[in-house]
């Protein structure tokens, strides 16, 4: 189930904590002891404001090499000048914005290729919001949000950079009502467990098995492996979605999850501090 | 667990369909084939409005005697001139507002009572979001909504009419992101099965046990019996919630579900009209 068994990634489900104890930006600038830390703004429509916001940041916990990679289009991730922005960094951060402007612009790019050889060397990859999304292997793009959910097509789904396999990843997600979609999105295949970030949290992921929980929110783990009943191959796609029998698991900061079982465990904050490296 | 074994309730999420097909509307107004329907706008700032809203629908669909019930206050309940209204009802339908309102101006006094009599003679007694919380013998009254769920004080609950037990009803619940408040609700005793109601749709529960799915959305029912760790009982109220091993049930139109057993199953839409009489 579990394809790669590489470095970190840190999955947050947006509006991290930019102004006061910033836990997880730290835990990310903290990936860049050893190297340059990239924030790639190519999911934005404003990356100048956006690596306005950042770069400071970075810099004020510690960070010595921090570079902005920003593409508009396929033709600029194609050129070295671009993707050698990547060339010497341990960490990648992937910010907001839409993630299929991220895949389309991206995948299977050099930018691509480099980012997934330094995770798969030991390094990190890092995304909030739209760049939370577009690390599983199969992504969410878009669903009704705070609604009833439905069968069929109200929910899109798109190939992501599949860093970790597995597992679907919804961002903003008690902020935004999403528990529905993410049924939806696990009951099409209980293969893939439903993994719901709400704002500012995390999710830390070590060599694609063992997660932990940073931040203020709780994270959400939607399993269907029982699931005994469903109704989305129903023709009707304006159905509203039936589904029996769904596990649910919600976690808080240092409680941890192993994504091959599919079992959580209870810490404290403490070693979630730690084991983020910023205790 | 259940108390009664007695009438039907009709448990709207808010927000039911007054203009088109009206399958809810519709199965409140069938409450009323041999006897009055009672539209009690206790809950409401604007009780004119609301009896202005439903009076024509209800006449429309059918109902010869539909009476409105309305008091500002505790003393005007125990009126002879208002609680009378009552007398000769077969179905009394709540509407929205402030469930605090409903509890603490008619608990108990014989506008309750009288309630109470219709239902535990067969009767029928329909609520829409404020007037759907206020069946329960534990209500939901506030609780961050759209938010990640905290331990403690966030979360307010008061007793309610009591007309099911073993249970805990939230409404307007995809569209409000209420998820995260329900489970913190059972989390507090399992005893207690959570439900929520989407807007534009019923829970049709017969003698309370027997429950039928009507309308639009979706109704979520949340078994916290198997939960193995919570932290509802952490001394930091400002906790983001932990609970592991939480069971969920997404039912659609036509979904039944045992409170008793706790268990789903499914049914047609055409099965979930003819149960409502509607069909």
């Amino acid at each position: 189930m579990i394809r790669t068994r590489s470095g970190r990634l840190i999955v947050i489900g947006g509006h991290e904590d930019k102004e006061d104890e910033r836990v997880i930006l730290r835990a990310v600038a903290n990936e860049a002891r050893n190297g340059a830390l990239v924030v790639v703004t190519a999911a934005s429509d404003l990356p100048h404001e956006v690596w306005a916001d950042y770069e400071p940041i970075f810099r004020d916990l510690g960070v010595e090499d921090v570079r902005q990679l920003h593409v508009d289009s396929r033709e600029q991730a194609l050129d070295e000048t671009v993707h050698g922005v990547l060339d010497g960094a341990t960490c990648v951060f992937f910010t907001g914005g839409d993630q299929l402007k991220l895949t389309s612009q991206l995948g299977d790019t050099p930018v691509f290729q480099k980012t997934r050889a330094i995770y798969e060397s030991g390094g990190c990859v890092a995304g909030t919001s739209a760049g939370a999304s577009v690390v599983c292997e199969t992504m969410m793009v878009s669903g009704g949000s705070s609604a009833s959910p439905r069968v069929g097509d109200a929910l899109r789904m798109a190939p992501g950079f599949g860093f970790v396999s597995g597992v679907i990843i919804d961002q903003h997600f008690a902020e935004r009502g999403r528990i529905g979609r993410l049924i939806g999105a696990v009951a099409q295949n209980p293969r893939i467990l439903g993994i719901g970030v709400d704002e500012n949290t995390a999710l830390i992921c070590e060599h694609g098995v063992s997660c932990t929980v940073l931040g203020e929110g709780a994270v959400y783990f939607v399993d269907a492996r029982d699931v005994t009943q469903s109704n989305v191959v129903d023709d009707s796609t304006d159905r509203t979605l039936s589904v029996f029998n769904i596990r649910l698991h919600l976690l808080n900061m240092g409680d941890e999850f192993d994504l091959q079982t599919r079992v959580p465990a209870c810490h404290s904050t403490e070693q979630a501090e730690a084991k983020a490296g910023i205790s």
